[in-house]
């Protein structure tokens, strides 16, 4: 027996039956059988041509779940609510949504905190953390297993948690495992519990959301200890995508910005959950720092997000940017987004993942700075501009491609950042 | 008898009391008596400092212009019509204007088209080019002599002519020469005249404008041969500059561009010269070539330019962009930009000036292509995309700023573009 | 057996298989079966219950089409293309649209014009006009005979024709008939023969075009001398709607309104057809008399008309409206409607054959001018003030209810305009 | 010695160095003398033509203020913030400036809240409510009698207050009385004082702010026993102006609006003022509720209002419109207002104390329901629809005209409100 010549790489998704985890396996099948463009995708370009990410049909999902139904379920909604999973395509893809769905193991919302909680109606009863990780690695063994992948990237697609205190269990590896042991983990949330599981299983990690917990430093220190890949945070696909490719613009020629106010409608279990001040608030800020990182000088901001229910994940963002320029002159530009954020997160995920299990191939560890342009607030490096960070992303691109041309993968390129 | 430390340079503006030369002037004024701050000008910023370009109270003001009335009344009509020109300055600065306007020349129309020279009003009688050349000339030298300048740098800043057909005489420095004979100058066209005028005199040249008759190859040859550093096309400062600045941002998330609609209203002078579409084709063409220039694929793209007098130059466009993302699902962003033409593009023009003295002090000829991002047709340089753009001017401000560190100014930067 | 006691109308559209005329009438199933609100449709709500119009599940639909294929392949393109036909309502609709197609027979493109003529695939050939009145005709009585119809309203949906230039046939009636004799049928157009057939069939006629062909005098006089109901022309429905409705607000704040710049922006059949400019000046006549008519002074107006095929139907307009108040300031209102063409036109076309059925049972002729707000050139009313417009419809329709409870349908609303 | 032909009328505001008193100042100086037009102000219009109205020259202005500085500085405050009171018009127009100045006497800011207080340096010290009324008729007497006035209007065009709690004070006029005699007068608020004041010197009131203790039954009583005119709340200028003339347009087309959300941008005292939620609650009250108040069912509605200060009282509002039409398919409609406050508000105050007096003359006395298309939050009325409201107006002015023809001004129009 010899094994399959493209090794197949394992998608693990925190929040599988989500608007976004749905897009993405759904989208995924859709682009493999031809339906569909594979429009939205970096790694799909000619510009990312021959790095050795892994083929989009090399790819097999599965993840965990709170709430119960169906991904079929889950994706005849998003036809119903906006239309873009369209009912054509999904109807010729039943059968592989199904066998997907099979890969999706009941979660945890342990520290959750109450909004996130009220959604959950299928989670795994556990007395602790410890519990709680042990079960989550139990999944990935066995999602391992059962399709013999070469490798597992987890990825953190679910809803915004809370934000979370700073204590020595966020800090200190030793403390946050001690904590694992408490009913109430300690005051750490449910995602530290899914990235430590998917570290301890040898998995590179992607935290899409804001959620700061996902990413502690005692963590962080887990992932350089076991010479694993990881990045975040809160992926960059919307609105806050469209200001850092604009900032910059201002800078260019010294016209002064003394407003941006920007208003984000949206309508989605994501918005639903944002409409929790609590929960807002990590994602408030992630939004915010933005522009004045850019400009680098303070500027009167501010980011609204108002809970829409009719748009569904419809975003609608009016940005209004009040400027003055030559002579005191004051000037303005709008501008007006309308982007469907399942649609926009979901190929950003697929890149995320992709380049994070060519990381892991190249044997890197750490941060991945290069994908700062993928996030709002990206680790380590305090640059928004979206140029730069992209300029960063197609510096690493030239090095894998010139490496993977030259001697296999044998060497790594010096553009990579890598903790210490 | 001791010349005064600071050089003084002269700024040459054809075009003179026109809406963006009478904010220049006013605008230099202004700043440099503290009445307002210094925005606009990327020279005024730190990015740009110790680099030895001139300063703005350095410079000195005349110019050529074919409509009579004074500098004064020209910036008390922009004060009514839009107010961006302040009233209480102007009562402040009226000396100062008065003594700018008796540097200013009766301009030639020869060969600018019919609806230029429908305006004119106070021109230069001339048999032919090369008496017209020879005027101007003469206005340049007693400019230079009645104020003791160092340099002059002469910049086009006029109404936008019509195109001009390629020939023999657009090509060749002698049939040019030949053509200057003729009345009707043999197809080429008042900017022509011009331009060769400040190059025999020594002066580097910018054109602001789209008119392609200002630096056609026989002109450019003759800046090589004479040691002189010039750019152009078209200033980019309103609608393209932002075009230019989010159109990669579709390229790096494969966002595919389907349809980039523009619609630009104003009501100025220049709207009603690009209201005919003999003098519009040049400008269209500029705009137009942007958006597939930088995403490298054909798009169904629309430039459209309406006379909307009420507006006078508070340009107010719209533009919509159609575009798809994953699964092929639809979105868009639209951006409406109201700036003040004359407000954006006269401190462009000042930050073009000075570094055309700083080229000019630092022995450089050629198209200065590290200025491309001020550009909507940059000479010489295919990059449409606003960020390498900018990212290569900043590469020569550094080596400016290197160089002027260690050995004053002995040595040219190797980023800065040179014709063979 | 008996009858039903329900009486059934007819509705025979022009142009059937058009997107707008499939949106009608699957819209009109889908609602009939519970599967959507009845929304968009006025006679659907309260202000119009009890005053006698047709039920909707009582309409039979038929008619004309001069393209091949099948109402399901329309149907199902423009789920494609928009989604707007729900895939999932189509599946379930399928027998019935399939029943419907089979009341559709091939049209006549006699004198459509050039560009309406290439897209014809299905046509009856004929030798003269009144060869193809005569099939028109007999399609018009095998319908009702068919269907057991108590009345057929008839109504143009079909693209926009050019002009007509004025004549003797479009003025008087022998001349009309004469005309029909000929080939090309003497300057008349296909609309003409539609109208002629209908009004000699009996049928009232709504003209939802702005093709002027289709109520020239002559065929006004005639559904005069039949006693019958018409309207038209051009159905109010997006942009111009919004103008109608935001316009008087100026007047009555007495805001000098200096510039209104309308910008339509849409991709699909229409669309293509109005990109021929001998097209599209019957629309843009139509739609550019609504603002200066309403506010009562000459206004700069534009109103632009662009194609962009990605966006189908789904019309994106904007509008940027200048205007000057107290002091001679000026400030803006601008406002983006993004309407789906059709999804608008439909319930108002079932408003107005509904309305006509209406005015038939109640025995009135003549122009139904209590219609006027749904039309952008109403006939014999000069009022184009979207609220006067509905107020007078609100008129009729408590007349037509007071009657109604008062005499079953005895008498007439005094306040319905009759020609002499 | 005999008295003018034409009476003169003491317009006198509280609130009167504001930006819009100063506005309402400046511009009828500067229309009366030809350097502006007359748009803003309906009764300037043909259709108010001939109703006997007060002549713009024929106004004397004078009013209370708390804060220190001149009239002049405050309009050289607007020119330099936002330019609409052009400086050479103000030069032109110092004397006459001054002249008014010396009618304007410190104000009280008795119960006002900590807020406005805040900003106050210039009032009269009081014991009681009792003696800041008796400064208040002092100040309105003296006015009368130096100006020799036919009569006074006075207009509420002060800072929002907070809302007041019903108390048997601000029902019953004897209670009223007697908190008056307490120091902090029992509840009651700065602008009560003022209307009381005003009705017992026998002046029509106005009411153009949304504070609700200027107009509580208890004073609305008093009004009624001296048969006096008033009207308010909150006058409708800008955004909520265009809500409500849009808003019917969807009711006529059964168009079902599923959200609304309105986002106001504003930089001046105003703004200031209502960044405090205390003071906020009564605008966004009075602005929220015409939406659901014209479409006849519930709305997600959104009104937020942010301070931007760099816009000072050029106000740009965001309006978002979901909506649902046939088959239930969703679309939208975006508007942007931009729009100066105090320029839009300042014509509708003219209007406002003009038809005051109108209905002084008239000898009308209660609320003037007839000028509901002038207020927010219209006494006595439940219509929003701008429409109607405007109908009645033209009603109103229709029978103004015939009565003024037939009778000199013997009879009233029916169609006035009056309370019983």
């Amino acid at each position: 027996m010899s094994k399959p010549t493209t090794p197949r790489t394992g998608i693990w998704l925190v929040g599988a039956r989500g608007g976004l985890a749905t897009t993405a396996i759904v989208g995924t099948l859709a682009t493999t059988r031809g339906l569909c463009e594979a429009h939205g995708m970096f790694t799909e370009t000619q510009d990312a041509d021959g790095i050795g990410v892994p083929p989009l049909d090399s790819l097999v999902f599965g993840g965990h779940e709170i709430r119960s139904g169906s991904l079929w379920d889950a994706a005849l909604e998003i036809y119903r609510e906006t239309g873009v999973l369209r009912h054509d395509f999904l109807l010729e893809l039943r059968d592989d949504i199904d066998a997907v769905d099979e890969n999706i193991r009941p979660g945890t919302v342990l520290a959750s905190g109450q909004r996130i909680t009220s959604f959950a109606d299928d989670v795994v009863e556990v007395a602790n953390g410890r519990e709680a990780v042990a079960r989550i690695r139990a999944d990935l063994a066995a999602f391992r297993e059962r399709h013999d992948l070469d490798a597992i990237i987890v990825a953190n697609v679910s809803s915004t948690e809370p934000s979370i205190e700073p204590s020595e269990a966020t800090h200190d590896l030793a403390a946050f495992e001690a904590a694992l042991e408490q009913p109430d983990c300690g005051g750490l949330r449910a995602s530290s519990l899914y990235t430590y599981a998917a570290l301890q299983e040898g998995c590179p990690f992607v935290n899409f959301t804001p959620s700061p917990a996902a990413l502690v430093p005692a963590l962080r220190d887990l992932a350089d200890s076991r010479g694993l890949p990881y990045m975040g945070n809160d992926g960059k696909t919307g609105e806050t995508l469209v200001k850092s490719a604009l900032a910059p613009m201002f800078r260019y020629r010294n016209l002064n910005v003394m407003s941006w106010q920007g208003y984000n409608l949206l309508g989605d279990r994501d918005g639903e959950v944002l409409a929790d001040p609590e929960n807002r608030e990590s994602k408030v800020r992630s939004k915010d720092e933005v522009i004045p990182g850019i400009l680098g000088y303070p500027v009167h901001t501010h980011v609204g997000i108002d809970y829409v229910p009719s748009l569904h994940d419809q975003k609608t963002a009016w940005d209004f940017i009040h400027f003055r320029g030559f002579l005191d002159v004051k000037m303005s530009l709008q501008f007006i987004w309308q982007g469907i954020d399942s649609i926009l997160a979901a190929p950003v995920l697929l890149d995320l993942v992709r380049f994070a299990e060519l990381a892991r191939r190249r044997g890197e560890s750490g941060s991945m700075t290069h994908l700062a342009s993928y996030f709002k607030s990206p680790l380590d490096t305090p640059e928004h501009d979206l140029h730069y960070q992209f300029h960063a992303l197609i510096d690493y691109v030239r090095a894998c491609r010139d490496e993977a041309r030259t001697s296999g993968e044998a060497k790594k390129p010096s553009t990579t950042k890598r903790r210490p």
